[in-house]
């Protein structure tokens, strides 16, 4: 904080953060393990402006609709900040009909001008990172790709085994409430009831709908039976299949087979032992049509044996929770890190007349750091920046410190792509400047020593290395070799970092 | 556009513009080759709120304060989007008075609610991408850093040769401005009117000073005598030395020090020859203090033989002309394409008692694409997407599809961090997968053919070779190399169409 005295508040809006150092460089990486992956699977990348048309977003959100923050009038449209990207992303197709087909992405800003809660991470500026694939194809084709961009993303940042997918369908959750007995007119409340099912024992749900929704004590039952199945999407399938009273439902058979024909699609991308047939998952928003998932991982919804979620946190900040991060206390619950569904209808509501089905997933960044980043805290080798090369100079009492051999050589090194840096003093000890390597981490110098500029060489010394390895001294190169030889080692170090460890950096 | 009918007005608002598909692709690679240059030089990146307190903006940027996008007031702090990347830099320093230097970055959109001119591309919402050194340092070391970065930057676009930094100090401006007679209270007004010389005859803006501004003639004909002087650094420096009036004047002594070090070091950077020592260069900010640079290319600032600048534009359209591109015209001058200068009593404003001097350049994105754009307007490989292989099946009219070895081969693809995709058909003809491939000029497709399968081999296929090349019709391959044969070729592919090539997709 600055000193006490100014005038001027010195800080940040309420529920927004600065991002630097070690935090900037981990969520920079994941962002770019999530973008790689998005490409992998023909993604292209869309940029919607930060703001709206107000009435673009009017109608989308429900009662969320009162977090949006406004555009001050000050002549002209009425604008608003975008809320999420799939609005925008509709609003797109809509106005772009020619478009009959696409994959795209986007890692983008988002607001919500929600009660922010710091300590929680709950933030009022946050990150959305997108997958959505617009467009009539065979059935449950694009589906399977979003479940095997889910699998790539999280196997990438080296969380194999960590995760699962809880996945359901909304036809055979509307097929359940119509062979159960609800009314028409409170699917949707029962459904939201159902959603809580994730962080609420079933015995509060079934209190909620008949006490505070109004249903049948004996209808809420027979919805009991239904929704607390969980488990291996196969068996669970089949288990439902047999249900002469569901599979006699236009919807849930509907459901079902679009259920069946994921499950083979997913066999055949390996990906089904991450997956689990959850019948309370619901998801809140109104929009969705077909398959939804949701992704969870250790610490974020532990389950108890009896197949029901003990209560980490309520639902309502869960929902609200795509804006946390920060929080370093891994036993915390941060929801759900990604989640999605099929919306075939929105774009319609920009577009009457248009057929545009859509099915995509949301990853939640700020959580996503928050885990790795708890989980990671130790690491000692963490870097600040990029640099690969310390270049400094050492010479006796008369030495003039070298910088024009300094500069020559920095320049040599980022000519041919290396990033080096030195120090920007003319005449800097050699202490110095160690220290202002190690204080980056900088995996190497490349030292500069007056006897051998003599001689037309150079020494390069890779920092830290263990006592007794052969090069704990430095090796000495010719100076016209020097940028193949400094090459050759970040090569070879970068191959030894590789993967899940240059993410954790 | 969509339909009429719609009761919704379906577009983005004025000033700000989806981007998607080949321009998108550009602007990607353009960031990408920035970002890797600022790398090279040691910058860390640093992400700020889009929007600031209110009075955090109030008071640094003039008359332009009008121009600021204000939040409404829904309870709590005012805030406001912010209009540079500059006051949120130096505000954050003043945050962390524990953070002595700095080199950071940062890419991200900025906001000003100026008359938007979508023909020439002004818009409301546009990129700025800033490397800033704060710190104080040896004299001039990180000012020669941010030459030798603006001439990485425009040398890996591709444009050596075609661009030139114009150069001045704040000091040296001062100076004359001093030693021919402008009073105190006269030096901001009559250096603005100098600034206009890149576009207007002296002739005009000596009017200005004289009617306008009411300075006496004699001098300003003094002042025209020094501000039309340019040419090759050190030749005009060692003239400017000579004249003994100049140099005998404190400030201007001291701006001569400083450009005659810098000009040293740009020698042994071997960047000199790219500079332009340009006396009429005095730049719209306030907050400069020293060394300011602007960079010109081809058709941004054409000049006559007598070093007038011939009129392109007006220059208070330039000076706003930070949020221009879309103009695919050549011939229309698009003003700088990058600007900067040493700042260094920014931070003081936030924090008066900080010593935090800082040197910057901003590149002007949407300027640099739309210039890239009309080069390369016709170029023929613009893909779409980064998909490298199009995975597709043929067979005999019994042929089931082949989706399931699609699927299989897509993602063993994928695994091994190939970028690939194949169509969300059951059953597609051979015809419609190379339609699809051809569509994104994806450069390599793997036919999985009825009878090769049952050999356990595939195809891979270059797309586009000439006739008569040797694998025109394709290479059999096994199915278990595939990965390796597939990769094989794609870097290849990627060797033949590296540096520029690959700026230019």
């Amino acid at each position: 904080m600055g000193k006490a005295k100014e005038q001027m508040a010195l800080k940040v809006p309420k529920g927004t953060k600065d991002w630097a150092g070690r935090d900037m460089v981990l969520r920079n990486h994941i962002f770019a393990t999530i973008t790689r992956v998005f490409q992998r699977f023909g993604g292209v990348t869309l940029d919607t402006p930060t703001f709206e048309l107000k009435e673009i977003l009017t109608g989308k959100y429900g009662e969320d609709s009162k977090l949006i923050y406004d555009l001050a009038d000050q002549g002209g449209e009425l604008c608003a900040l975008r809320y999420d990207l799939t609005v925008p992303f509709a609003r797109w197709l809509a106005m772009n009909p020619a478009v009959s087909s696409i994959k795209r992405y986007q890692l983008a800003k988002v607001f919500r001008r929600d009660q922010p809660a710091m300590t929680k991470g709950r933030m009022r500026e946050f990150y959305q990172c997108d997958f959505d694939i617009a467009g009539t194809f065979d059935p449950m084709l694009p589906d399977a790709d979003i479940f095997k961009i889910i699998t790539q993303v999280f196997d990438a940042l080296g969380w194999n085994g960590r995760y699962t997918i809880k996945t359901n369908h909304r036809k055979i959750l509307d097929g359940i409430f119509q062979v159960c007995g609800v009314p028409q007119d409170k699917l949707r409340t029962i459904s939201s009831a159902v959603d809580k099912l994730d962080k609420s024992l079933w015995s509060e749900v079934k209190r909620e709908m008949t006490e505070d929704k109004g249903l049948d004590a004996e209808i809420a039952d027979r919805i009991g039976q239904y929704v607390t199945l969980k488990g291996q999407p196969l068996d669970l399938l089949q288990k439902l299949q047999a249900d002469a009273q569901l599979s006699g439902n236009e919807s849930a058979k509907a459901g079902l087979e679009d259920m069946s024909l994921l499950f083979r699609y997913l066999d055949i991308y390996s990906v089904l032992d991450k997956v689990s047939f959850d019948m309370s998952l619901a998801r809140g928003l109104d929009y969705y049509t077909g398959v939804i998932y949701e992704v969870v991982t250790e610490g974020s919804a532990p389950q108890t044996s009896q197949g029901q979620a003990i209560q980490h946190r309520a639902k309502k900040e869960s929902r609200k929770a795509d804006d946390e991060d920060g929080s370093n206390d891994p036993n915390i619950g941060v929801g759900s890190i990604a989640a999605g569904g099929r919306y075939d209808e929105l774009v319609k509501m920009f577009a009457p007349r248009s057929n545009m089905p859509c099915v995509g997933i949301s990853f939640g960044i700020e959580r996503i750091f928050s885990i790795i980043k708890s989980r990671d805290q130790e690491s000692s080798t963490s870097r600040s920046n990029d640099v690969d090369v310390y270049v400094m100079a050492l010479g006796g009492k008369d030495f003039d410190g070298g910088l024009k051999e300094r500069m020559e050589v920095a320049s040599r090194l980022r000519n041919a792509g290396i990033n080096a840096e030195f120090m920007f003093k003319v005449k800097p000890k050699l202490l110095q400047q160690f220290k202002a390597a190690e204080q980056n981490n900088v995996p190497f110098a490349l030292i500069l020593g007056e006897d051998e500029l003599k001689n037309g060489q150079c020494k390069i010394k890779e920092l830290g290395l263990p006592e007794g390895h052969p090069e704990k001294d430095g090796v000495v190169v010719p100076l016209t070799d020097m940028e193949k030889e400094v090459k050759k080692r970040i090569d070879a170090a970068n191959d030894l970092s590789n993967g899940v460890q240059k993410l954790t950096v």
